[in-house]
């Protein structure tokens, strides 16, 4: 069975998804990240779909929930390297990735990221 | 056609191979990544193989082939993520991966790179 890897970045957990995403691989895929932000007490997910050229309301989905598991155990989530195309498709199905943060690519997705935990910093 | 893709963090390209690799696949990679390190002018490649289960000769020689292209355009490369069970079949086939620096996982290997950047600016 495929099994999407997820790398530790310091504070940050990377996924690269390339794969096209199977009920499987999706609850799989969930179900790692969760045991890893544990684990790690990582506070920052970065899933890049820059190799997915279809989004379709099952990833979506899944993307929503990743982020909803996440910010339960603590972590945010910043999708990054959506394809120009999807991003119109997803506009024009009028999918919204409900609780989900979205960055152009990798580096200001980390920017992103920092942002967000500095600002998590300052809350009382 | 799977397209491998190549994340930017900075001054490294970070490639996570979660697919075997088939003849197509590894050379439009080694052309991608070729192609991406010129445009970018990235020192550093780390290739995440931790999805892999096997490592045959195939495999062995593409990494060794990238690393070589990544040396003529000045960028160091490290295989990140290597299951034990990889390395220990590696040894056993006698292949070894020549050229090719590893590191546990990407945290080391950053450390890895981020040494290497540091001796190779101290050279005349």
């Amino acid at each position: 069975m495929e099994r999407i890897p997820i790398l530790r970045m310091g504070p940050t957990l990377l996924v690269t998804i390339q794969v096209d995403m199977q009920d499987q691989t999706a609850m799989t895929l969930q179900e790692d990240l969760a045991a890893k932000i544990a684990d790690t007490g990582a506070n920052g997910v970065m899933i890049d779909i820059s190799a997915l050229e279809i989004v379709d309301s099952f990833v979506g989905r899944m993307l929503s929930s990743i982020s909803g598991i996440a910010r339960i155990l603590s972590a945010d989530t910043v999708v990054v390297g959506m394809q120009p195309a999807v991003a119109i498709t997803l506009v024009e199905l009028g999918l919204s990735l409900t609780g989900v943060r979205t960055a152009l690519n990798v580096e200001r997705g980390m920017q992103l990221l920092d942002r967000i935990r500095q600002e998590n910093a300052l809350e009382p």
